[in-house]
């Protein structure tokens, strides 16, 4: 992985492309996080007795509720990761197309993952004191910046 | 379709591999459900004249108003085909990228894809009780989860 | 770029095929678009001072606040943006992968993006009076519809 070798084009989205089965596993991680965070909201809707539909009233004598800090802390941590890691997604996969350097490009799609696992750790886990929170959000934001740098700088010219 | 016949790697994202047809075809079918979310949800706006920017005020004698039950719930599932549908997107990409079974990868796209339109349906169009909505939310995130087990343990070894 | 040559399907999603780049391109710019967002909403938090969280509380005597017009303007923008850009970029990706003719796409591609530049700045940096946001806000939608009746079209016996 450490030896960037040409590789013919159409391989790169391909198993043959270790960078490609890099970034298959951390997006999966990312995926299953993701998909964490509405089992986190649910947990939480159920221990506080918290739901917003009508339908969904499990327990006798409680009525539709909203705002409730518990719930919503973890649906602010759940709408802060569809903002930042859905992009993200397609960035990586677009930057991947363009054939970048294996070493960094790895280390980029782990870095970015471990980032995110941490800012939901210290948001809708166990809330910390800042700074932990933006720094765990600035690093995915200036991974997916800087790989949308190098791809607009490599397909400039079909504007 | 159901002659798990070796491909060559490089056909996998391409219309000779009738998987990823199946995939374009279902992921089309749910782009186009989530964008009549917003028609919905305009729809809700224009009937019960609920309006969030001042802009928007185009009836006579009408303030900004947030929080009306009948716009709110189509606005909460849009939010929830956003957080299921989305990561799923890209889960169905990377899942067809290591090659699966074609009848159980083929299968797993309609039935994801009739799970999240029959969601909609029971939460948006025309409240049910419980378990509908809860079944046809959970089918998806089940066949989700199932994709990111399938490709963790594939690229396990290039964490 | 306007001589729609026929391309072996395998060079779709490379670099070799202008009409990927011309994707390339502008989809980066709307993932820089919607990070951007994110950086509006902060600067928004910090020049009103309304924070959500216990822990964002960076000035004395202030507390956790929400429902701010300023803020909520663009959260509504950004939130907008996911709803219509997040669907757009896969539909983008499978369109092409259905070999299309290279003009009519890459001019979808473009005008697509800055349909979705004017939305941004007539709603969340100056508010300007309608039909202009519903003008933007309806052109990616009208692509993104092309775009999948296109491919379902395509891949209906996949069905």
């Amino acid at each position: 992985m450490s030896t960037p070798s040409p590789m013919l084009k159409e391989q790169l989205l391909t198993l043959d492309n270790p960078v490609f089965c890099c970034y298959l596993f951390w997006a999966t991680v990312l995926v299953v996080k993701m998909l964490l965070m509405s089992l986190l909201t649910a947990l939480q809707r159920f221990r506080y007795k918290i739901f917003p539909n009508e339908e969904d009233l499990f327990f006798k004598n409680i009525e539709v509720q909203f705002d409730d800090p518990h719930v919503e802390r973890v649906r602010r941590a759940h709408r802060n990761d569809m903002e930042n890691i859905l992009p993200y997604f397609i960035m990586g996969l677009i930057y991947l197309s363009t054939d970048p350097n294996p070493t960094v490009a790895c280390n980029l799609f782990r870095v970015a993952a471990v980032a995110r696992i941490l800012h939901t750790l210290v948001y809708a886990v166990y809330p910390v004191p800042q700074p932990s929170r933006i720094l765990a959000f600035a690093t995915m934001l200036l991974i997916t910046f800087y790989m949308a740098a190098v791809v607009a700088l490599r397909t400039l010219s079909f504007i």
